[in-house]
């Protein structure tokens, strides 16, 4: 693969950028990688792990000459980032972000771009529950998605070339209109996340069953919640407030449905719950087809069968 | 390991018995093991597979002269099950089950039990997402729980006998009265089953999100709910109208706690969904540490990074 960028700046060194930086390199795609944080901590680490090039003191200075700025910070922090790198921004560049929500961050930094630069958004759908400089490795993105959600600013070139540079980077890309990804995401992150995060918080406080029951127990179900409940909470906290209005929309059925599950159980209406597990079953069947995920008893964590 | 049990009767031989049967082979605790399931299709693959040594044509076939007796049948077939097999039963057997609650089991077996002979709950605390006789496999219960629930029929030296019968099975034990392990279920298990299958439910279910955009993205948190919405449908369906007590409050406060954080995302109170989520944090380090769960990015379902 050749370089389809000549400088990339990387605004936030976390799980993704860092893990960005590894897969750019792993692809050969950029010329040189420029990276900013604001913990002086994060930039240390950054700077005795050789994550990127060069880890700059400012946003503004990591942005100079960059023909693809990546905004890789909270949400809730992405306008005020826009509003700091914007006059330091080279003619040309164009600035994309990896956030979780569209909507918001569009209405946050579009006001802030400068002529002649292209904003694109952007939505790597991979992670794991860690976060931090730290975390990141090469292969994150390997046979993910990343949706591509351009602006009324983005030109087709750019997109094109900014697909290219994500599927160099071992993901598999897809075209959503902003209000389309929000509601996606509700449905298959952003709702399955507060859920998660609800049901540990009620095991927590929950006095006459101990944490450490909980802790020991785990593997019956509760586990695959707490992994997820993991996730870093400044990030989600953002989330949650930017896609308000999806996330209400799809718990407010969620909740209609549990409730109608809830009846079955207290009435005893068991062809109710078994009708409803069955047809469940068939939307993991496709997960698996789809190859996003392995059917390997307990995930491959003990021993595979013979 | 010498011999616990002379003769060993499976009923019932989807995953848990399956598993049973190769894991017995394994630490050689068993002189012989029959079967029987009630379902010709499960017993002639049993037979074609030699997962036990003996596949019978009738319940009360199986546990003639049988020292051990595992009834690993859906809940709500527990009862007559016993009721079946109760004229068969030699003096001096134990006859254990299972299944995933405990008061509702005990109410329904012990009226049936005969003089002479032992009933001792236990629950191994492992499973996958698939069922049947073809899905069992001898490692899955190493370093997993089975929870130890005596009745009042149970001696001393008979719970001894079938804790070390599960120590060599591979688990760790833990003596537990019915009432707090249905509890304790309802927590780690039963209530978290319960809103993964009505979170896969309402994705499928929305019309203005296709079940391929579903399956696609799943890799975003989605995911980890579809595989214990993929359970067997009459195992769970019997395991919420049995521990519906249990269940049912651990649902009302789960839902009071998703209200309170609907309300915090509807309000705008980023401190409270801040709050709340740097506090599950903790509780996965523990299941971590506690051997539960690997700590492996993405669960190792991905390359590892170097």
């Amino acid at each position: 693969m050749s370089v389809l960028y000549k400088r990339v700046a990387l605004i936030g060194l976390g799980l993704i950028a860092s893990s960005m930086s590894l897969a750019m390199r792993r692809a050969g795609v950029a010329g040189e990688i420029t990276g900013y944080a604001r913990s002086v901590e994060t930039r240390n680490i950054a700077r005795d792990l050789g994550l990127v090039d060069h880890v700059c003191e400012s946003a503004a200075d990591a942005v100079k000459d960059a023909d693809l700025v990546i905004l890789a910070v909270p949400v809730g922090a992405m306008g005020a980032v826009m509003q700091d790198i914007a006059p330091a921004l080279k003619k040309g560049a164009v600035v994309s972000d990896v956030g979780s929500v569209k909507k918001d961050i569009f209405a946050s930094v579009l006001p802030h771009l400068p002529e002649g630069v292209e904003f694109i958004g952007t939505h790597p759908m991979a992670g794991t529950e860690h976060s931090g400089p730290t975390s990141g490795f090469a292969e994150l993105f390997d046979n993910r998605w990343c949706l591509i959600v351009p602006t009324e600013t983005s030109s087709d070139a750019e997109i094109l070339r900014l697909e290219t540079f994500w599927q160099a980077l071992g993901a598999n890309t897809k075209h959503m209109d902003a209000d389309h990804h929000d509601l996606v995401c509700a449905v298959v992150s952003h709702t399955p996340h507060l859920i998660a995060y609800t049901m540990v918080g009620v095991a927590d406080d929950l006095s006459r069953v101990t944490d450490q029951e909980v802790i020991e127990f785990s593997a019956a179900g509760f586990r695959d919640f707490t992994r997820i409940a993991a996730s870093d909470p400044t990030m989600w906290r953002d989330v949650f407030l930017s896609n308000k209005e999806a996330t209400l929309e799809i718990l407010g059925r969620f909740t209609e449905e549990l409730f109608a599950l809830q009846r079955a159980i207290r009435q005893g209406d068991g062809d109710h719950l078994h009708e409803y597990f069955t047809r469940t079953r068939a939307i993991r069947r496709g997960i698996v087809e789809a190859g996003q995920d392995t059917d390997a008893p307990n995930f491959g964590r003990n021993t595979k069968p013979s």
